[in-house]
């Protein structure tokens, strides 16, 4: 099979490849400190966020060459045709409009903007509906608690979003539950008290099983607790497009909430999925948060490649997978709400772009999505910085800092933003075997023991990082944080030439697993599996 | 400087690289399914713990190259050197003796083991009088909550086995605050009593500043609350070696419980850092976790390297990062609650591995700790598993699974474990392109929409897993499934000729964010940083 040529076809892929060969032995710190113009230059501003590369392993010749590897591939145009609706996720042959979810106009696009703008009206009356304590249980009282259930994209998003702005929080507590486990769902209900507790299922299809299995337990638990079938509208809702399934577990129509094919799972926390997030903040910061998106929208779709802070990021991306030969990417938000942001980034960027063919279905002879984690900091430091600063492998890092707390901590806030700004520098930096040597010998040691020791403090620096900094994690920031990595996510896809909209390698694990389930419950006595199989499910079985 | 020869030199690494290249095209499938005996040979049991590795991209002769890698390594004497007390930690010129925390006799080590039964005791009384009720706060009311301050090894254990063990807790809550960021004490400290509220402080030092800073947010809430300073006792204990400054804060000696400098931070859950665990499920359960891991390091002292757990994860991972050219690794437990089970790996693996230089100093030519990532099945399922099945890097998995559940659910947990076992076959056998297309056809999909859709649907398989089964999450298995990667770590380590009990690369970061509060605090105002981080910290400025 013919490989598809996307990236590597490009004029600027070659120049791209001497360049970063040129650049190994390239100081940063060098380039920094004899260049006073290079922070300015090395970095934008967009919908409230600030991002200074300055500090990646980048001089301006590669940097102009990237830029024009964008120009190669057109992103700008990429950029009209995921916004204007046209088929961009080609193997399900629709479009992503994600975009549309925030936006107020939506030229050609005037019926499904309509649909999000009633959808918009009804999450916004279910939000006031709950929060001003209108809507009630089946015994008369008042709501006090949201459990989701939800899983993949009906959860990390939502539960980030939830988590991040907890200073915004009302009077409704918002709960997740995501797993199949069924500790999951237990430990939830444990301190919740049905004639209070309201669901929102999260299924597209309503079929997904681990969605549908801590459904039922929750109905379960609910007419436990005597609630009738027709109390169940009081306490369900679902978002899902399959309203007749809905309708059979006992959740008439006026409980549903749309979610359509043209939004992605992991691109939905802005559509009726994002429910429980406006339950939990309240509909007007709910709409801020939308409006946040909706200006990294407008910046990706306006400012200039070399501007563009989506497709830098992108830049950024290709650059370390595909130049510098990197395949992971760390993600380090200073900001302990933000613990959450690794595991959702996770599953854009690795969903999305975690491809091994082109949108032709060639397969692709050049790396693609890398993989993502990371947590929040400081807590990383007494953790896997040491890799992050000694480790053979690279591992670039995206510094996520709000410059600003909604705590009145300001001293322990200073020390939180003094650690990251501290943990970007020193990956630069690092530190040679004399600075090493002299530095013990400041602490006292003797001379022998500190040259002995010395090679061990030695950091090589160089490492790549970037800084996003914003004024405070307000919901505008944060949706257009958000924003800024689903853009990110669709650019790498498009210099990679694949389609960043679909997941088929999700599919086959699922038909084995009804399979093996068959086999397990005794019901598909003559599947015949590997023997390694067989051997666990044995296994299984004599624990029963 | 000349390069170090520790793994390269050993006569088994030319003939492993020489296997790795004949094994490219291999199949797994098929070794497995012409191979009767190979799972039962390439799998070993320990401790109450099951390992399967026949699905690793291996067959017998190049296991039998890692047996002879680990033979030639002397892996066994590294054992005895670790157990027996010598200054395995080379650069620190201490020993490594957490064995000898959940030992019960210590050949040599007589004055260590008993300092250990000393504060097993200790921390025994202080579990008992706790769970009893006995001990009191300042207003004569029953401890109902215990608040673990401490960040990286004295959080990241002890929050994993609480977690883990809850099927088994009593009626004191444990609350873990590690971060910095205000907003972590703060939001836990919302639902907590003071005069029904007993605080942990875990540092070594009594100098770590995120705990130090926490602890004095938690000082403060008590004197607001009413607690004089001769109550601090009743609500304060310590683990430190720093008793004076414990005593400067107000914590008499005797509610101070001792580290040593023999236990490194990421091996502590196993001494007085794990107390609050102890609370959380009572002396005896804790007593049960301890033995767990120590039946493991009998196994890990015992069993022949072919029969080794601890050794074949290690020569696995080895065989990985250095044979196959792969830098990271995923640990997948199918158990909602080992949801931190890789962050805590995260810390155990990377602190300890991530290493650029040999024990003797001299720079390593090969790569060392990969990347350790995860979550709890089957959240990744939705998220980031299109990456393992269909990504074009190998990522190589651990599913970690117990067999039985404690919540009474069987159905649910039986899919559970189906979705854990679909997904290692999966990632095992793949998907040809003819296979997808039959299978698209059989949706009912006509022939040439199948045909352009199947290069999609295909997956390459051969993705290297190992699957650990466990009877039950029990805090015996528990503690043998933490030992167990100790262990392997520990491996690794003599494999890749470095000292995996330092951290040296943490100390600059920390120097630097005491340089950039400084200037941040306007204490340092000469102080000069790089132009990046001075627009930075200007930046922080203007925002404040």
């Amino acid at each position: 099979m013919p490989t598809s040529p996307v990236l590597t076809a490009f004029p600027a892929y070659t120049r791209l490849n001497t360049l970063a060969a040129s650049l190994r032995d390239a100081s940063v710190e060098r380039m920094l400190n004899t260049d006073a113009s290079r922070t300015g230059e090395f970095s934008t501003s967009a919908a409230g966020l600030h991002l200074d590369y300055s500090k990646q392993l980048l001089d301006r010749e590669a940097l102009q060459a990237l830029l024009q590897l964008a120009a190669e591939a057109e992103l700008p145009a990429a950029v009209t045709r995921l916004i204007s609706g046209e088929e961009v996720n080609n193997t399900e042959q629709r479009p992503a409009l994600h975009t549309l979810l925030r936006a107020n106009a939506g030229p050609g696009l005037e019926d499904k903007l309509g649909e999000v703008k009633a959808a918009r009206a009804s999450m916004r009356a279910w939000a006031d509906r709950l929060n001003s304590g209108e809507h009630r249980g089946f015994s008369g009282a008042v709501i006090t608690d949201v459990v989701n259930i939800g899983i993949g994209g009906s959860d990390l998003g939502p539960r980030l979003v939830t988590d991040a702005l907890r200073p915004f929080h009302g009077d409704v507590a918002c709960h997740y539950v995501a797993n199949v486990d069924p500790a999951d769902m237990q430990d939830t209900l444990l301190d919740l008290n049905p004639e209070t507790t309201l669901f929102i299922i999260c299924s597209k299809s309503f079929r997904t099983e681990e969605t549908l299995t801590n459904s039922l337990l929750a109905r379960e638990w609910m007419r436990t607790a005597g609630a009738a079938d027709t109390d169940l509208d009081k306490h369900f809702l679902a978002i899902t497009s399959n309203l007749k399934a809905a309708d059979d577990f006992g959740i008439s129509a006026d409980n549903c909430l749309p979610m359509w094919d043209w939004v992605g799972g992991r691109y939905s926390v802005w559509s009726a999925i994002g429910l429980s997030c406006a339950i939990a903040v309240g509909w007007e910061q709910f709409q801020a948060f939308l409006d946040g998106a909706a200006a990294m929208d407008q910046h990706f779709a306006q400012a200039p490649i070399a501007q563009n802070m989506p497709m830098i990021l992108s830049l950024l991306e290709v650059w370390h997978v595909n130049f510098l030969g990197i395949d992971n990417h760390v993600v380090l938000p200073y900001d302990n709400s933000l613990q959450r942001l690794p595991d959702f980034l996770q599953q854009l960027t690795m969903e999305s772009n975690g491809k091994r063919v082109g949108q032709d279905g060639r397969s692709l002879a050049y790396s693609t999505g890398p993989v993502l984690w990371g947590s929040a900091g400081t807590m990383g430091q007494h953790s896997f910085h040491q890799l992050l600063h000694q480790g053979t492998q690279l591992c670039p890092a995206d510094f996520i800092i709000p410059l600003t707390t909604y705590t009145g901590m300001k001293e322990q806030h200073r020390r939180l933003v003094a650690n990251g700004l501290a943990q970007s520098r020193t990956m630069m930096v690092g530190r040679s075997e004399n600075d090493a040597r002299i530095s013990l010998l400041a602490r006292g040691m003797d001379e022998a023991r500190a040259s002995e020791l010395a090679p061990h403090l030695v950091m090589p620096g160089n490492r790549p990082n970037s800084v996003i900094t914003l004024q405070a994690l307000t919901p505008a920031a944060l949706g257009a944080l958000l924003a800024l990595y689903e853009h990110r996510t669709y650019c790498s896809g498009v210099l990679w030439g694949i389609n960043s909209f679909d997941q088929w390698g999700v599919e086959l694990g699922k038909e084995i697993g009804g399979q093996i389930l068959g086999v397990m419950s005794g019901d598909a006595t003559e599947t015949v599996m590997d023997p390694a199989t067989e051997s666990l499910i044995a296994r299984w079985r004599a624990a029963q």
